[in-house]
């Protein structure tokens, strides 16, 4: 396996699959993490993960889940090359393809209306007149809507999905008024919510969203709060058991 | 104090405050209680409370901030009169009136724009044919949409607000995409939200949400959550706190 420079090899699931990491350019967020395993994903399901980053969300689904099949997008060229080269050091070449491109510009690549689960862990923060320092790092990119933004996300998904296909994002709750109307703009009915707060007792500073196509535009359940640390610092039972799960 | 048959004078408050009660008919809720408590109102607010019943939220809010006058609008005549008795077992007579009408019509008691914090606790359940088993008893009438509907609330909400005032609802989780795009219409930015679950582990079932006229419609927070029971089925301490608050 190639490594460049700063390049690192981490685990990224207690059952072995490893992801290349280069913390100084982009180094995947726990964020991802949450995301995956939020994602409900079958053993046959086309899964496509929009702003695939390193590649996090699509290793942990494929470590997860025996059988499924994923593609991942990333415009980035180098973060694209860590995810393709982390695909094959989990041997996963027959089952996961990374295409290095813009989002925007899926559906050339994968046929609408095809895919059973779309994954999106997108850049948060909307740009503001100078909100960004470094418009061109690795990370300014992943973390700005520089080049995408939630609403091109949301309709390069929806056209994506099989009618009843599902759409699980990861994003932040200050946005959620905005995220919820775009989806149903965009006839994603969001099902299931849960709120990510860091510790109890604290603001959620996560959404994760599940979304259905064509789904009924009512009935979005509220799951329990998932906490990340407990008072001491230290991972939650729950969030200690998903590198296991 | 004239009680009808079946009434009874229940305490709302620790403190002394008291409300008059008929099972039978109507008796106040948990939602009550906890929209009182999520309000944030300061002791020479003009307040409105739409959809009153017998007046729970309106003498909650009146026994917590001494000095706040309310206004409550109540269309059944039976429990504006069981809220208007409380009124005066209380002593509120002086600062909190109640007012027996059609919501949509508050404009024509309450002048526009001139009200610092409305609170509503409204009819939950939209009108599905076959859905209401007795449409005319007190407690359809409170619990479906059969006079009124949010997005009448919303509207007349709005148009009574300062610009700044506040309004704080609390609502079923299974209509939030519905809620927050209504509010958005109306030009009432969400600012706070908290998920009420009934234990903890368990999806929530209430949501309680504060919105602002002209605000910024980024930005909603999103609290901890509330927890009503512990598992042994007493009440939690936050909950148990709030009736001595």
């Amino acid at each position: 396996m190639d490594l460049a420079a700063n390049e690192r090899i981490d685990e990224l699931r207690r059952d072995g699959t490893k992801i290349i990491q280069s913390p100084g350019v982009f180094a995947f967020s726990l964020d991802a993490v949450l995301l995956a395993d939020f994602a409900v994903v079958h053993p046959r399901d086309q899964v496509v993960d929009l702003a695939a980053g390193n590649g996090a969300v699509g290793l942990f689904v494929a470590g997860r889940v025996p059988g499924v099949h994923v593609t991942m997008v990333e415009l980035q060229a180098q973060l694209a090359s860590m995810a393709r080269r982390s695909v094959s050091l989990n041997g996963f070449d027959d089952r996961v393809q990374v295409i290095q491109g813009d989002l925007a510009d899926t559906w050339s690549v994968v046929s609408k209306d095809s895919v059973d689960v779309v994954t999106c862990n997108p850049p948060y923060f909307k740009v503001q007149p100078g909100s960004v320092q470094n418009p061109n790092t690795a990370l300014a990119l992943a973390r700005h809507e520089l080049t995408t933004d939630f609403a091109t996300v949301v309709r390069i998904t929806a056209g994506l999905l099989k009618t009843g296909g599902k759409a699980f994002f990861v994003h932040r709750p200050d946005r959620l008024v905005e995220l919820l109307s775009t989806l149903a703009a965009a006839d994603l009915a969001p099902k299931r919510i849960r709120f990510v707060h860091p510790k109890a007792g604290k603001e959620a500073n996560m959404v994760l969203i599940e979304a259905i196509r064509s789904g009924r535009p009512d009935g979005v359940r509220i799951l329990p709060p998932f906490v990340v640390y407990r008072a001491d610092g230290q991972y939650t039972d729950e969030m200690a058991a998903i590198f296991d799960d």
